[in-house]
């Protein structure tokens, strides 16, 4: 089927040509003209034929927010929207209301995958309509991976993008997860080959995962990872996944202890701690660095 | 080649059929009578040829400890001995320095893999000497997987049990990020199915793994666990890696809030938090359940 | 000077108590007609010479909303209102600014203290003008403690707010540091009086402190906490401060964990550890509770 | 009463001045032949009447060790030793019953107070039997605050340890929660006046504590602590607090959390953080600092 799709970087340009593989047909834009199939939104629009689906895979916030209102105006009634961006859960509904208020529909759908999607096929998390979702499905299934596995309709708007956030949240939590194993291994007296333990672990093992492979693969190129700053940065869905445990209630050690590590990788001086190594200079006198 | 293996449990009761069909002669011993190759040690040693190969698979600590002095009192010098159960890594080198004092060499294996290790094939991680390990390749070769994975020397004395330990430690760690996701996904109020996002995530995400594989099958089962109790045991090595991190002076936020989020499943009542409701009666006159 | 005090409860009633003990004239409303001094918000601002000063102590949230609104439309210029509930930081700019279209001066406050205040005065954090706060002077001075301490102009509209915010969270992370520290205690073979123990450090010991004082208290009036239950709610400032921590990247290990084990401690089941308890029955073949 | 103290240095030095202003004898002994009373142990001794009570303040391990063991080389039946160091708990009942097998009494006091102890007394927590207890009642009562707060016979041999050691895991919980409070606070857009919400909470609050006053005091010396680096050691206790609250099962996240925000204080880089970097690039392509 025909598609629309906004935003051709390492995610968006992947998933056109996965897309053409497929067999679609993609007409795709960018600001980047070279990597564009039409001079603007309007040219976009206008190359499909109705009901439309245009994909929008900008970045999250005010980005996905003016290409999407942009979009509006151009679209008719019965189009159909679909932003696979990282936007966060809460625009959904106000997105769908007021592109509903102009006969548009919206799908919102959590994409992962990174790099390896084009190859691997991307997982995908839909929120929205069951009927736009069924009619969305031939482009579903060229991104998504073969097999039974990488599609779920997760419920209304919203779910799909609340879903990659969990989904976000809880890859913090096992990347740190494997990174407190990797330091205290290196740490180790009695182990002389980290690599290869972690190796060992890719079968067989319980804790074997596609991101134990790539830690593999990292420590392939980089035995001692000597390259690497410890310097992580965080985007939005580990923030909210936080929030929303907050919000809901639900406990939330490893999520929440993963964010802020990431944030404590990124610090150059703590002022926490050095409101803590005053307080030990002044009861005990304890010598303190300057 | 032959091999005695005492202690035939859920993990040694299907390694010797694991290893039974890959061609070698395994010699189980187990209190079990209906299940044991031999009567008892002495038997066991006598049906092998020097120079024999003995795998204790017994609970760690004094189980395993009584096990291995007794067999030491029957092997003769060249003879190794290959602990694969959970000890703790700091009985390995005076283990093996009393092993080798009769002449007798000592192996210590971390095994993983579970329940699935008899048609998957276990995770191995060995700690020794090379010319031992070299010796008893084919044993490892015939546990392990297929393919090149899921074997590694990993150091000296201990460093298997080592590894094995910061394994679970890790394993501790992915299943509580899981268990967290999940229960933000259960809390929310647009995720509808929450089955069908973790089955998307099988392939494509970037939090695939077998234990994600092993979610999607218990929500098969069991579609919101309403069949089982929110109580976790643990076992030794997520303590034990605790202690590591504190010993080693590494960061092991995640880690320890796994192990202790166990320890607060399994509380009918905390006195940490008595203590915490008690002091918002007094400041503030908060009420409080009795 | 003259005050208008809405809400008589166990904060408010007390405070008015301590005004009047200083000379300050109060005239009070509830909705419990008892206590009040007015029939109704008409009357209360009626009994008072402008300019007006009127302090609500309401529940935060759609109440204090309410009342202000409520209050903006009998109020005049040159009025100010003081909101000394828990209201969130985030809700006082915009206060600020609907009641400065209509010419009303706005502080907002936090007030710590609790059911202690009435006779060891109120920490006092103030957000707003200094005009304002300078105003008001007496009645801060009148309801904070003797003494140098106890009152702070922290910054402009919400700073009164923010700032108890995070003293609540600080007093969440000492509460579970006190609570988690007790709970050692008490499982320890080697201590036999833990109470004693809580007695020696109200004097000379790094950690003395109010808290610590009260928790004494407790424990004099039930030495183990028996006929409490380990059941903690929490109010808002504890989550909107991980929030803050989250928004500003500041890792927030202590402060998180506070407000998480509360969440747990009013948990019947976990539905992340019976996650992680069906994980460990699918790969392990655990035993698991029903 | 006459009392022999080794070791004269921060805490010694100070306690036997404070023990002298109350009227009793001490001798003491240290390295630096400046500070000392004796020329050497067996001088210190033979200058004490029996039955001498001879109190150890040294580092913890090896030297308290050695120099026990030296003592009771030149001590009496009937004499008593008291350690008052930082030893960790489990040294204790090994240690009395090596001086027990002399017929030497033993007691261990966990003592608190820091720099400060010498004008407001010392916190004082006791292990071992009541009779040498009561016999030292006289030290102990001058050591600690006037009042009648700061003494408490714990327990038996280690019990005053014990109580030290969690005291200060509490210590390093509260130091954490004022100090991420005190991050946030400086982090806010709101807040102008930081050191004066410290101030304020001084009196009347919820928060008020010893450790908060002297962050006041650090904080009118240096108001953004800009001579400090946010550096942080920490002594056996901490980690010891942690590893009990692992083997007795008691949840501890906030105890834990703090002693590893010391660790990450101290790492120049983070092994953990540089796997979490290495994953990230792998699997997204995202950008990675060298």
């Amino acid at each position: 089927m025909q598609l629309g799709l906004i935003g051709l970087g390492r995610m968006g340009g992947n998933m056109r040509e996965r897309l053409r593989a497929a067999g679609h047909e993609v007409i795709g834009f960018d600001h980047n003209a070279d990597k564009s199939d039409a001079a603007n939104l309007a040219e976009l629009v206008e190359k499909l034929a109705a009901p439309r689906v245009v994909w929008t895979m900008v970045p999250a916030g005010k980005i996905t927010e003016d290409t999407i209102d942009a979009l509006s105006e151009l679209l008719s009634e019965g189009d159909i929207v679909i932003d696979g961006g990282n936007s966060k859960f809460t625009d959904d509904a106000p997105r769908a209301a007021r592109l509903r208020a102009k006969g548009i529909h919206y799908l919102d759908v959590g994409v992962s995958g990174g790099v390896w999607g084009i190859t691997n096929g991307y997982a995908l998390m839909v929120g929205g309509d069951a009927a736009q979702v069924e009619h969305c499905k031939p482009i579903f299934e060229a991104l998504k991976p073969a097999g039974e596995f990488g599609f779920a309709h997760a419920g209304t708007h919203g779910a799909g993008h609340y879903a990659k956030m969990i989904h976000n949240g809880i890859e913090y939590g096992m990347m740190q997860a494997y990174g407190e194993g990797y330091e205290i291994l290196m740490a180790s007296e009695l182990v002389d080959d980290v690599p290869a333990v972690i190796k060992s672990w890719r079968e067989g093992s319980v804790v074997k995962s596609w991101l134990l492979d790539l830690l593999d693969r990292a420590l392939d190129e980089d035995p001692t990872l000597a390259n690497l700053k410890g310097y992580v940065e965080d985007t939005g869905e580990g923030r909210w996944t936080v929030d929303e445990a907050v919000r809901l209630a639900v406990p939330a050690h490893v999520l929440a202890a993963s964010i802020f590590t990431r944030f404590e990788s990124r610090q150059d001086d703590s002022p926490a701690m050095k409101a803590v190594a005053a307080l030990r200079q002044q009861f005990g006198g304890h010598a303190v660095k300057r």
